[in-house]
């Protein structure tokens, strides 16, 4: 069936590509068994620790699935049910952390922090000098974008001396992110966030002690395992099929990223966040974050009259532009605007004028 | 960095796509929780059921990962440490269900065949009327090319109400499949072979006996997990956010089939797979299976003088043709031909041509 693609896209991923590796899309997918690839992902390592500020004994992977693939990956290869973790459950990829661990049956408890709220000192306080081992948490939970201070983080594992697992998938790019100055042992993003390719990879940087952990361990999962997957990418390959059409686009954009400096794609992005964020005030929404990442501005309309839901819905229809809605319990009364992937000043000037279109159709008011 | 892209390719996977499949990876890739994409997806879920003549009842559902995420989903949610599989072990895809059974402690025991070596009915006779619960086999054992009687596994199941797994990664479209049948419980392929678009996506399509077994267990890798799979797949939706460009992609594949007639594309690919055999008869090579799919035709020089592998890299480097070489003990022996994809006669002309060539360097002789 046809389905239409050209929206103009604030969602949170997939979202909008430059032209030219939306371009690489239509290219032939190349055999992948060769020299040529391998020096490719060998590359594609390099510069995802060089982005990540790893430490330089740091290794990264490549996995053919979801960010959701990494997340439990790293959690089931470098902790066994022998460990305590201490998960921050600020929303629903936090929970997505406590799903995994379950799953495993990995001892853990989570801090829960209420919608919308960031993790403070005190927060921690109560699990400090205790009997934890691993530490996970989502930079930014994406689920109502609150970018949590991962200095503080940091801190509390090295004085902890917990393994610092840190999903990025959503922040990497968009927000700070030093991995050897927090002292992380694995880090993850995948494709289809401010990586701006297609969604079917994700990858992640695992620090020395994490690579130990791996290597001495007894995956949990076939195809997640991370044994194998450092052996092959020792050579720049991978132990099955992988997505190699995306993995050509994202070492164009990383080759691009590196070519053009961190800082000015974080700037970039932050730009149109704060274009955002200081035009959004006039509308009748409140931002339900304390604490925001450069990478969404979650949203709820001030009137409990106004649907979340419906304003998605209408943006989407009428207007052909995407925002994030939220799904659960928060699908009427949140949805978010993503800042990442191929937009400018100019596309929010589209959003804010469908938004001035909504007040005049009363659809949307105080 | 650049890589070469366009070589013409007789790999057995990713394979050469259609210029309108190829094309259409240049499209935006669209916002995927919305009701487009569930019906696209719900009609992926239909066409496929077809397509493997399932019964009316059966279910689909689509994994973002590579071949092997299907063969793990398969193995670790439809059976347990409880059961007693029988693993056709003919090369190395039976032997990689012997290590997804090993790493979920599910009990087996494996007959293994010779490389090229079909399966014949006295090669069941012993592990006839014992305790076994489950039967796993790869329809076409890719690394050598042997094609499985499919029928006579399927009277051996029965007889013995064995679950019954089908690996058709790289049969499915190619060879003649049918679920209901065969009285398969589980039939599984990947987006890369006789599909032939982009890797990164692999489906299967589930008896209700497999559904059972599913819905009544519990899933041994979150990731992979195809309980929930299945109640988001009820929506046209994935737990986890898909490779979303590929499934599109894949609609328009499956579409075009089911308009075509399943059986124009199967006697397409047999076409140039028998033009392919008929030809290679007077070259100085064996074919090593026993019993040949339409995909794939493993070839091994004559003369132990001349080596497979240099093969692929003349005909890779010189030529811009590749061939599917084999990895580990057969590398320097065997190499493969595939005829999935977008291949035609004429396009075996141009290998020919560059065999001929090497016959005349004096690189490839009896």
């Amino acid at each position: 069936m046809e389905i239409k693609k050209d929206y103009l896209n604030f969602a949170v991923g997939p979202v909008m590509m430059s032209d030219s590796l939306r371009e690489m899309g239509a290219e032939p997918v190349p055999y992948f068994r060769t020299d040529d690839f391998s020096k490719l992902m060998l590359e594609n390592e390099q510069i995802l620790k060089e982005l990540m500020d790893a430490p330089e004994d740091a290794r990264s992977i490549f996995l053919t699935g979801s960010g959701t693939a990494s997340m439990d990956a790293a959690v089931n290869n470098v902790f066994t049910p022998d460990d305590k973790l201490l998960i921050v459950n600020g929303g629903s990829f936090g929970h997505r952390f406590c799903q995994i661990a379950e799953a495993y049956h990995i001892p853990y408890d989570s801090i829960c922090l209420e919608a919308g709220h960031t993790l403070r000192r005190e927060d921690l306080e109560p699990y400090d000098g205790r009997d934890y081992t691993g530490f996970l948490i989502n930079m930014n939970e994406t689920s109502t974008g609150v970018l949590y201070n991962m200095l503080l983080v940091g801190e509390f594992c090295k004085k902890n001396n917990l393994l610092l697992v840190v999903d990025a998938i959503s922040s990497f790019l968009s927000d700070e992110l030093d991995m050897a100055q927090i002292g992380a042992d694995v880090v993850l993003t995948g494709s289809q966030k401010a990586l701006a390719v297609p969604p079917g990879v994700s990858m992640m940087v695992l620090s020395q002690r994490a690579v130990k952990r791996i290597e001495s361990g007894h995956p949990m999962c076939y195809y997640l395992d991370l044994k194998a997957a450092l052996k092959n990418q020792e050579r720049g390959q991978t132990p099955f099929t992988p997505a190699v059409g995306i993995l050509i686009q994202l070492n164009a954009r990383l080759c691009q990223i590196a070519k053009d400096g961190l800082e000015t794609e974080r700037s970039r992005i932050r730009t149109v966040a704060e274009d955002f964020r200081r035009r959004i005030g006039k509308y009748p929404f409140r931002i339900v974050s304390q604490s925001l990442s450069n990478t969404v501005t979650p949203l709820s309309p001030i009137n409990p009259q106004v649907s979340a839901y419906e304003i998605f819905r209408i943006l989407k229809e009428e207007y052909g532009i995407i925002v994030c809605p939220n799904g659960g319990e928060m699908a009427e009364t949140v949805f978010r605007v993503g800042h990442i992937g191929s937009l400018s000043v100019a596309d929010n000037d589209r959003l804010f004028a469908a938004l001035d279109d909504l007040m005049v159709r009363g659809i949307l008011h105080f």
